[in-house]
């Protein structure tokens, strides 16, 4: 599980050392990093979970999922993107269970099916052993422009393997909008299912420059050498994202299949999403409801999204197409079309060297 | 000095327990009731400043102005409006100095010229002493239709006495724009100076209901049966404005003259006025700079008035024409069109019993 990334599209509520994974964005008091373990634990068991996480976030992953034995908690002295963090999950894991199936699912997803999801990730774990590069790729419910899609080889048939013949990067509205039309493409929702030995083989063959430190690192991992090593090796790695590092040139070599996957999936990626999920409509405003949640008052208020998170009252009036987002230390209020520019706040602030508030 | 009203088209900035008079709206860091007091010092000596306020109040005035002397603290059991409020004085002021003149003026208004303001003042004692009920008008800089105006006898010239001929409500824009252009008609920003004699003559005159139990009141206010004899009467005043009870039939008879003024006076009755006195423009924004104000990140935003006061950094992205107000248990994102309906925001909340936070 890799755990990463601060959700700088859902500042202020989601920070750099307050992300949104360890935030209770799920309808319920669970934690998305805490919903997510518990979708896992019934195909598994807790010490078989390991999460990859920054060293910001692991105390706060160590207290949420007390379950999980310390040593399954892969913390990595500074963000490498994705290849690194899947690779050094999969090193570790096949040092210790070799030839293990190994799934990799983002801590910071939402899933409404949690049973269509648990037989997708069986189906998927059945190509996995065979040898193949796995990864579940999501039906489309719309023409979405913020997500890859993944090109078939044959109409998404739920549950039902097939190759993955592209990856693709975030398209435009009118590609998107032919891609959900054909039927032959999916949401690439980076979840992965692979024997370590099947991925760390294709890694090695593709992008040495990541195997060879991160099997190093793997190595050292469980001896007293693993700080030493660490240290030494971990800044080497090259920042790659895994679909860039093996995924698109392993599907060019025909080893990528998928299981198309239907279960209720999103990406908590912005305010709007969470409004439309996880909100309650209330005189024009989709509350979003957090533990400690302050009340919202709104009159003469249309189409605008609330999230009360600083406990505080929270009074709209007379106001249309916002996002107000109010937290203990910070209040934002934007038009709901810049929902996707909110990152470029944190960027600024932390210009300004108003890094407490990112 | 009045000091009253909880100031509600400035909440959430202003309580009910924590009324604007109370804020340092003044662009330093004296509460309007304290400029207004340091305005009053120089006419007068801080023994000679006499306060009206509401029990809710009192301690914070106390404190505000601790050379003021208790006694001089006039604590109104309840709200009876303006013409008890200030018949209290009047009274409480007969009684300790038979035909004194007293000068009454609101607690919460902003006034930039204090020099022109004292002129103004001196020339309306003069009048005062010679036995009329005088006003001090407003040189009306714009047809403002949310104050009342003094219809004159003349057209105005600052500082020289003249007659009122009548009092006006709050006209439509077309009347004020008329009153304007005549250059005969006043604000009136209720400023009264008259010997307590003569005031108190009027009142029996025109209303024995407010005169007979405050002067009783007012006969028992330094004596032992103080509380026996407020609460006995207190609740039989009723409720009027004193421009309503005395000033417009006293204007009638004749009986009542202003001295026009301008010395940038303005009524901080709304976050648009706010906006205009007390405001630094910055990235599109008018933030209004309070003592522990926090910061405002402003990106792509523009005719927004913002009021940081609950210290926590306020971050708007891609708005316009918004009222947004951080206070530490509340915050407000209203139209600037609805600055003057805010009021209702209150009325709600008292209604769903949220009175923590009116």
């Amino acid at each position: 599980m890799p755990a990463g990334g601060s959700g700088t599209r859902l500042w202020p509520l989601s920070r750099a050392t307050n992300p949104k994974f360890l935030h209770p964005l799920t309808g319920t008091d669970r934690s998305l990093l805490q919903a997510t373990y518990d979708r896992l634990v019934p195909l598994t068991s807790p010490d078989r979970v390991h999460i990859v996480t920054g060293t910001a976030h692991a105390p706060g992953v160590a207290r949420q999922l007390p379950d999980v034995p310390e040593r399954n908690i892969l913390v990595e002295p500074l963000a490498r993107d994705s290849c690194a963090a899947i690779a050094l999950a999969a090193a570790v894991i096949e040092q210790r269970s070799p030839g293990a199936v190994m799934a990799s699912f983002a801590a910071d997803h939402l899933i409404k099916d949690t049973e269509a999801f648990a037989a997708t990730v069986h189906a998927a774990a059945l190509g996995a052993q065979e040898g193949r590069l796995m990864t579940i790729g999501i039906a489309p419910t719309r023409p979405e422009t913020g997500y890859g899609y993944l090109r078939c080889s044959a109409r998404a048939e739920l549950g039902v393997q097939q190759q993955v013949l592209e990856f693709k990067e975030k398209p435009t509205l009118a590609v998107a909008t032919e891609y959900v039309t054909s039927g032959r493409y999916l949401w690439n929702a980076s979840m992965f299912v692979w024997r370590t030995d099947v991925f760390l083989r294709e890694l090695e063959k593709r992008r040495p420059d990541v195997f060879t430190p991160v099997s190093e690192i793997a190595e050292a991992w469980d001896t007293d050498s693993r700080d030493d090593v660490v240290g030494a090796l971990w800044t080497s790695i090259p920042k790659v994202a895994v679909e860039y590092a093996v995924m698109e040139p392993a599907t060019a070599d025909g080893l990528v299949a998928t299981v198309p996957g239907d279960f209720g999936w999103s990406d908590i990626g912005d305010f709007e999403t969470l409004g439309e999920l996880l909100a309650t409509e209330q005189d024009g405003v989709r509350v979003v409801e957090t533990p400690g949640a302050g009340v919202v008052l709104a009159v003469d208020t249309q189409d605008v999204v609330a999230v009360p998170a600083g406990g505080r009252l929270v009074a709209t009036l007379g106001v249309r197409d916002l996002i107000v987002v109010d937290t203990p230390d910070a209040v934002l209020v934007c038009h709901r079309e810049r929902a996707q520019d909110i990152k470029k706040l944190t960027e600024i602030l932390r210009d300004q060297g108003r890094t407490g508030y990112v």
